[in-house]
């Protein structure tokens, strides 16, 4: 490994720990092998199934790993002793669409009626995308995953609606089928991709200047590809605009328990 | 084929209309061969969140295929022009957990406010294991497949909890790996078993009298094994006891028009 995250081997439980200490507050990718890492959606429960159709309807882009009980900010499998107002590296926080800020800390923000939904993401195929010998760039490169809005409307649900946001790996040629398989394995983590080449076919007009993140050196002979992504319901929100809602900054994930071997098909 | 079905090569939209008028009225397995079969759950709107809930945790007993706009006795995806309220060989009507009545049409029940729940079926994976060798009982029988309440939580949703319902099928010793694989490529339509031999130890007692169903010959070197079934919100309903709800009547499901080719992992 050129780039071996210094947390790659401590537990989720204690990782969460250091976060709730502002101990770490940058990114995750890399963090506790094995374990799955989660985006984050808290909404107040009037919106509750109106999301929870829109993750059915969509489970490429939403595949729910838990939905907490409303008003609990403890969560019930996913993630032991995990405050959610505090154990995430970056918050964001919405108000009718619109970001008020970002914070590493949202205890002041919680209420008795929201409800918490973990999404699986893609961090979690990164590590059988290298055991196969694929390079993560985002990883070698030690930067967070680019990601990018795109024009495929995800399908509606009650008041939510959208576009589709993915991220993006930069795969050689000969190793764009491997890629294909080894994440098909795992929907609940996204599984396979949404799209492959051509990132002007999806709406994307500079594959240099992502939407989210940071951009990945592309070499020659290498294609982008594309995967469907839990930042999804922050452009939602931003379309649709409910009164209040939570997420986790892009890149700076929930790390649950849920081994990734669990997620396997 | 021993009993292949007069209906196996008829086209779903050809057979929901003769069920519409009264021309099927008998259980459905082995109709439509290569199209989905479903379960139908329908509440009232003030039950969709928990009982959408109730689903999401409990994927491998009710894989969702569709979730309806509520007062909408239209679906949008599974199946076209389809009267949910006419278009299945048999109903059931309950009313706070107590059975109504069993109905060949319920559109005098219809109301604004009930939601339509499209939940995958085994019979989709019957055609896989005759592919693969393996003698479906229930279709070479040709019966209805027998169901069993068994002894086994659900995980509880809001005010849905209740015990898991099961589906049997004898398989011969040197065939129960490959029931199992087969299976397990079809989550949506429960995928592989949960549970394998002594029927003792999930709390069925007479493996003779199924809960719901027909029983089938167990011959010596058989072993019964069982997979989730889509009754089991019917099990659900009868402890949770909502208002009111209508399901398909065990083994009279909705024929859709979902290629069960797609349901494949």
């Amino acid at each position: 490994m050129i780039n071996q995250n210094p947390y790659k081997n401590t537990s989720p439980l204690e990782v969460r720990k250091l976060i709730r200490e502002g101990k770490i507050t940058g990114q995750t990718s890399g963090m506790c092998d094995g374990f799955a890492q989660a985006n984050l959606c808290i909404l107040p429960e009037k919106y509750a199934y109106d999301f929870l159709l829109f993750c059915q309807r969509n489970p490429q882009s939403c595949p729910l790993l838990e939905v907490g009980d409303a008003g609990n900010k403890f969560l019930n499998t996913s993630a032991a002793e995990c405050d959610i107002t505090t154990d995430l590296p970056k918050y964001r926080v919405w108000e009718k669409g619109k970001l008020v800020g970002e914070f590493t800390d949202v205890s002041d923000y919680w209420r008795g009626d929201l409800v918490t939904f973990v999404i699986g993401c893609s961090f979690s195929f990164e590590g059988p995308l290298m055991a196969n010998g694929i390079d993560v760039r985002n990883i070698s490169e030690n930067h967070n995953v680019p990601m990018y809005l795109t024009n495929i409307d995800t399908k509606p649900a009650g008041i939510f609606s959208g576009k589709m946001v993915v991220s993006m790996r930069p795969i050689p040629h000969d190793k764009i089928v491997k890629a294909v398989t080894v994440t098909a394995k795992v929907p609940k983590v996204h599984g396979a991709p949404i799209h492959i080449g051509s990132p002007e076919i999806i709406g994307i007009k500079d594959i240099s200047k992502p939407d989210f993140g940071e951009p990945s050196t592309i070499r020659p002979g290498e294609v982008p590809v594309f995967w469907c992504c839990g930042v999804t319901p922050q452009s939602v929100v931003m379309n649709s605009k409910p009164d209040f809602c939570i997420t986790h900054a892009p890149g700076h994930m929930l790390i649950t328990d849920i081994p990734e071997a669990q997620l396997q098909n």
